[in-house]
């Protein structure tokens, strides 16, 4: 779905099903004049659970702003049981990247960046190398290089969080960071730290896995973006998706194809975040596109 | 979206964009009790026009089946000035398929219709050849063979019509039917001529597309499955696939792999005709699935 | 590359690299005006190892088909070390057909053996349940219904391998077989058991594949096909493709647009197998396409 | 296929077929010890023609460079009535961009030069506006504003010719330039003016594919990297790729959706291009991947 000009606000929301949620929702709105702009619901039949997005006009909605959330959880989300959370489309995210010595993403990112693509501020870029310095400032974003070894991790993570923090960051988005995160730092930001990593997951996870995938002789190679949890590889997919190769692709040819799936797949991913399409359940993400 | 066990009545409608027109939908449900499993919603905001279509559960729903449709428009569509429909998902399409000498279409439908993957009933297939007369009858449905040549067309159709009325067909499948169907037929059954041609629409329509796309030096050759207008090739599309080609494919290879992709694009296209998933406005399908 | 009507051979060879196999090769085919009518070949620059496959016309080939193999091996094959086979395009494979429950992956073939897509004979259809024995007696071919249970496993792959061997039986193909074979079972066709796997191997092996994916709420879905090997799922992977899925699919719905994708990718797998494009290195296939 | 290190010499023939062609190319190579790292041939069986790209290690080939192409037609070449041209992997093409206001495919193409995926040089940028002028001078590429009006366009092209030839240019890549260029300027690179058009062609050429595709309300739009010649976008087509889009995308999904698949769509076929892997016959060309 597409940004209108307007500002909307965006409900995620999902409880156990049961009748007439729906209509709960949909009263709510149009009891207060809210013109639903784009609506989407489903089902889980064997869960009997119930997910949602439905986003609606602010114009002419009789709520003020602030009012919105307390209004919908007394009239509808508390007596349903309902998990949500409502966003505005006009209030800019702000992310972070992070990026190591790969810079195919980090160049994607920029690239939509600079043509507006998105609607989002990126107020800062962390890298524990100095490849990309220049490319940064030549973007106009402040670069921080914080080198990570052995014994300073620790360290170096506290100089990242208090640089999120400063900067108000929404979202972390690691642009082939090839540093794996403390569960401290992942607890900061749940469901807001982003990662691409280069393989159809759940295959191929860890490191390398474009020599893997030749050793195995797959036909197709992937890249997954997801949402990073404590355990490694394995947090919410948000999206997907594969190239095909050739048999006589050597592990170079596998990194160059596999480098143009990942940026694409991770930007994709990026776009659904700051959509608010992306809802988390037991470990997997409805997204709702 | 899959089929439930329980039965459904399902809700396609579209009308000018008006706030409030979800809480309207979903109230008349809620009145009656009416539990909501699947619900997509949007509008086009260039040409302010509303979409939609709902589904809920008749177990427990507080009005009788045979009234649905005389509530519905009294108490919302009329009032919205809307075009839509009403479908349940226990009364099972009586399907017809067309076929000439290509079977690979209608194998596939067959294999579906075989293991049960389709609820719809295929009282009979009409060909203007005899080629697959002993699958149909091994298949258990009536075969009849009605050839065409310059100077029967129009009785051959009228026969054609005859069967179709006595059978109580809903739905007209050609499955790489190789005869233009005369306007007078079409208009029989508007939107449930559902046709498959074998290129990317609107590339390469009329006859031999393989050889056009052959000839043209595409990379890429696709399948196009749509309803059939008085227009060649130019009615509403449903569903469209794609192939690659390699550049040592020559004509006939791009037919094998061709078949492949026309046979899945047709059976989507089917599955979503027959789940009421498809909405035409415009010459154009808008296929919630 | 497609079947040509005229009678080619079709030599498959892997060696360790050096200057000249092609030279060799093509002049040896040259010597006795053998006109190549297609012709790859490529180089593992880490592995340093070559991989060719070749075919050309037998008619005006002065040497006696009989003659070929061991006057190859003589002037070329042994003198570079090679591992190689030649076969030709008019001998026939024989294949048999193992299916259990689940009828997709069958009609399929049965459709391609029906339409002359294949040069194939299959002579059998073997099966442990009695679901398609209709099926198969309708399209001529004999049925043996060999049911398995805890005890009889070992007299059951007797009898296999005995109407195999009676039938001179190339390959075997398993449309979903759902039972494990024996490694002695399987060296008696090294190379010539194709297996259906219904994931993107190596994720999601052993049983139960698309219930696994809608756990870990992957975005796509996969199917492989591959030789049998002793050890589950492990075997060299001749094709491989994905479907997409959305997020609100159930694992029927996986199951239903997965089956779609398996018996394409098994199709797939079978003509790369009769048209020898199929070479087994390090347990990766080659597939000269 | 991949760059290899070591220099190599690739040659792109193409001739009407006959007997032993490919032993009289492998033999002339073989006569001066060269060591063939990838060879691709095919026939045409349909028109009786003979396609082949052959590369070979120039270590230890004893011939000098100078005098391969001679050396090539007087033995072979000549002899077999060939089409053919020869090119050295260690020459750097130099390739001029042509840039609009788009910026989406040449900011990938400048991530991938600097990232030294492609061997190549981009001595300069031209645009008909100075949107791009600073990513250009930070790319460190000299940028040259042409402003193209209804009177100026002969003597723009005149000045760009000049700029070509005068920076030795071999390629020049329209990365969504939007002025049709005369055929006088394409005279002068034959085969060498590589452009992207946001449609799959021959499906929608012309502007504004992407409100094209809306109306006719196809499910995949595509992107289409051609030869251009004297007929707008009908000039030999060297890749192509889809994307799916969805019933809600409105024409501004459409452009996003299908930017992403002009660059990727672009930059392949840049670098079959750079790698010698594209023969044109017939408008039509070959690409040996």
């Amino acid at each position: 779905m597409s940004v209108t000009n307007q500002a909307t606000a965006i409900l995620l929301a999902e409880c156990q099903d049961q009748p007439g949620i729906v209509a709960k929702v949909t009263d709510f709105l149009a009891r207060y004049n809210g013109n639903i702009v784009d609506l989407e619901q489903h089902v889980d039949t064997e869960d009997k659970h119930f997910f949602m997005r439905v986003e609606w006009q602010l114009e002419n909605f009789n709520v003020e702003r602030d009012a919105i959330k307390n209004m919908f959880s007394e009239q509808v989300g508390s007596i349903l049981g309902m998990n949500w959370r409502i966003a505005f489309s006009d209030i800019k995210p702000k992310v972070a990247i992070f990026v190591s010595q790969h810079g195919h993403c980090l160049f994607d990112i920029l690239s939509r960046h600079q043509s507006g693509e998105w609607y989002a501020d990126i107020p800062l870029i962390i890298s524990n190398h100095t490849t990309y310095k220049t490319l940064a400032e030549n973007s106009g974003i402040p670069f921080y290089h914080l080198p990570i070894n052995a014994g300073n991790k620790a360290d170096q993570e506290r100089i990242q969080l208090e640089l999120l923090a400063k900067n108000q960051i929404d979202t972390v988005v690691l642009a082939r960071y090839m540093q794996i995160l403390s569960g401290d730092f992942i607890n900061h930001y749940p469901n807001q730290v982003i990662n691409i990593h280069h393989s159809f997951l759940p295959a191929f996870p860890g490191a390398k896995p474009y020599h893997s995938a030749h050793e195995r002789g797959v036909k197709i190679i992937g890249a997954t973006s997801h949402y990073v949890t404590s355990e490694l590889d394995a947090g919410p997919i948000i999206e997907q998706d594969i190239v095909r190769i050739k048999h006589n692709d050597n592990v170079e040819d596998l990194k160059r194809k596999g480098q143009d799936n990942e940026k694409i797949v991770l930007s994709r991913a990026i776009r659904h975040h700051l959509q608010h399409e992306v809802l988390v359940y037991k470990n997997r993400c409805i997204v709702f596109d």
